[in-house]
């Protein structure tokens, strides 16, 4: 109940990636009330990020009169490996190494601030209002220049000894391959069934193809193998084979360990709609385990702002009642 | 704070196999009192076995003066899928399908009874008394005639949707496979690193083979493959070689769901011990996530009796307090 003379606190939700910085003000019981994105400056090591996201969070409280102590909170998704107690072990696209960013925000803020991975975070949010609201149970992968997931089991989002819970992207789809993957290893899920992978499979495959296709070497993207797909195009089909092949099988053995009640597609290319669920869940049925072939695939509902939801709902379950 | 003149109350756990039931007395406080066998009859589509069970636990009961007040309740491990409310969908090895243990069980004792998988149940055991305690997150898989797994995650057993959590020996293994799992697909894990596994694929070896090895169509098991490796036998080396690859790269893959401290390996083939872990990590370590390299492997400490232990755990978690 918020009382006339209660005094109005505040959350804030803030998904940090490679090009933009997207924030979100949020109210105590975590109504949005207004967003905004900032550049992410990636230079010089990403020495500026950490003073660019307090310099607008500190004047958006400037800008409304919040003072600090009605901060509750602010929740942050980071494109690389947190630990659960908000330590950064790495952010390639940011060029971070080990990085301090919850010290180094509360620092600037004064308020607590909470860490997670961007992906998780996505997953979170999706959990709490998108296509995984009322589970307990739910999966979630990110499909975009690379591929990302978050789990939460028995309801709370899980994080893991080295934070790489969810990092889906990095089972391995194939024991052949000779190229590596960023992570260093051969035949990585995110090297078959991200947009950069289809790509390159893509690539591959277009050069010197004999059969009449709509796809060119030059115009090749995640996008127009699907508009080609879609059209019937038979290189398009064989191309999204071994996507969906890879996915399906990796989704099929994620079943086996967390055995969620359903799958939440999201990212960038899952603006290929119901094609790409279709497909998936074609690829799975043929791998799940007996009990787990029925398990639902959804697209996600948030969009891009699943991140900045996710984080600030990590303020939720993490920061209130202290 | 047990006083004098309070009365003492007991928790059963039992550990229901294909060829015995285990049954364990214990404490409110979970000291393990009196344990002991009794077979299991799998004829006439194991028809007996719920009522094998409730007599022997009445008649221990009875034996020592027990009240049905007194027993706070019974754990259950069964072979087979099992839901978190307790519904078992089916146990293969003891000729079950559907049905409904828990209110059949509790219809014959008048107490609550909790029901779940066997390999869950073993690793609840692991976590609460064995390698993993003091571990919030563990996965143990269980490497025995077939293989199977529990995950414990933020310190909670993982059930599942269909509960199917923990069934590694589904996970696909291998893209290329003629011959079906007992579960009906093809390639799951369980057809090259369970006991029955490593013998069928040392069988398509041994046969025809040229080289000089110390295995024989005959002899070959699981234990005599082991001690061929320790012993240098390039034929052993050779078939350990796809059982370590397709173990690692499922446990690597694990470790990018759900991101364990330790995994803890138990079930008849662990007897190999190091030999064993050290196959395991080695094929491991070059799949594994660039964060998760380091998890350690260690062997199970309860052996047979993980399961009992962690069905009194499973009463305990979900029945204290009621």
């Amino acid at each position: 109940m918020e009382g006339g003379c209660r005094v109005q606190r505040y959350v804030f939700g803030i998904d940090l990636g490679g090009t933009t910085i997207k924030c979100g003000l949020f109210s105590e019981t975590l109504g949005l009330m207004e967003k905004w994105e900032i550049p992410t400056r990636t230079e010089n090591g990403g020495l500026e990020i950490v003073s660019d996201i307090a310099r607008a969070v500190l004047g958006k409280m400037n800008q409304r009169g919040i003072e600090r102590e009605q901060v509750i909170g602010l929740g942050i998704g980071i494109p690389g490996s947190v630990l659960s107690d908000g330590e950064v072990l790495g952010a390639v696209n940011l060029h971070w190494g080990h990085k301090d960013v919850k010290g180094e925000l509360e620092e600037k803020l004064d308020f607590p601030v909470y860490v997670g991975n961007d992906s998780n975070l996505a997953a979170l949010g999706e959990n709490w209002l998108g296509s995984g609201k009322n589970t307990k149970n739910m999966v979630m992968i990110t499909i975009g220049t690379g591929v990302g997931g978050g789990i939460i089991a028995n309801g709370q989002l899980l994080v893991g000894k080295h934070g790489a819970c969810g990092q889906i992207g990095h089972m391995n789809a194939e024991e052949e391959e000779a190229t590596a993957c960023n992570c260093g290893n051969y035949g990585c899920l995110e090297q078959y069934a991200s947009a950069n992978g289809l790509v390159r499979m893509a690539k591959r495959k277009v050069v010197g193809c004999r059969r009449a296709t709509i796809l060119s070497e030059k115009t090749v993207t995640a996008k127009t193998i699907f508009e080609a797909y879609k059209q019937g195009d038979s290189l398009a089909e064989e191309i999204l084979y071994d996507f969906f092949r890879c996915l399906g099988k990796s989704l099929a053995a994620i079943s086996c360990i967390v055995d969620p009640e359903l799958f939440v597609i999201g990212g960038g290319v899952s603006k290929a709609g119901e094609a790409l669920l279709e497909g998936i869940r074609r690829s799975f049925v043929k791998y799940a385990y007996v009990e787990c072939k029925d398990t639902p695939f959804v697209l996600a509902q948030l969009g891009n702002d699943a991140g900045m939801y996710g984080a600030a709902k990590l303020v939720s379950d993490l920061g209130y009642g202290r």
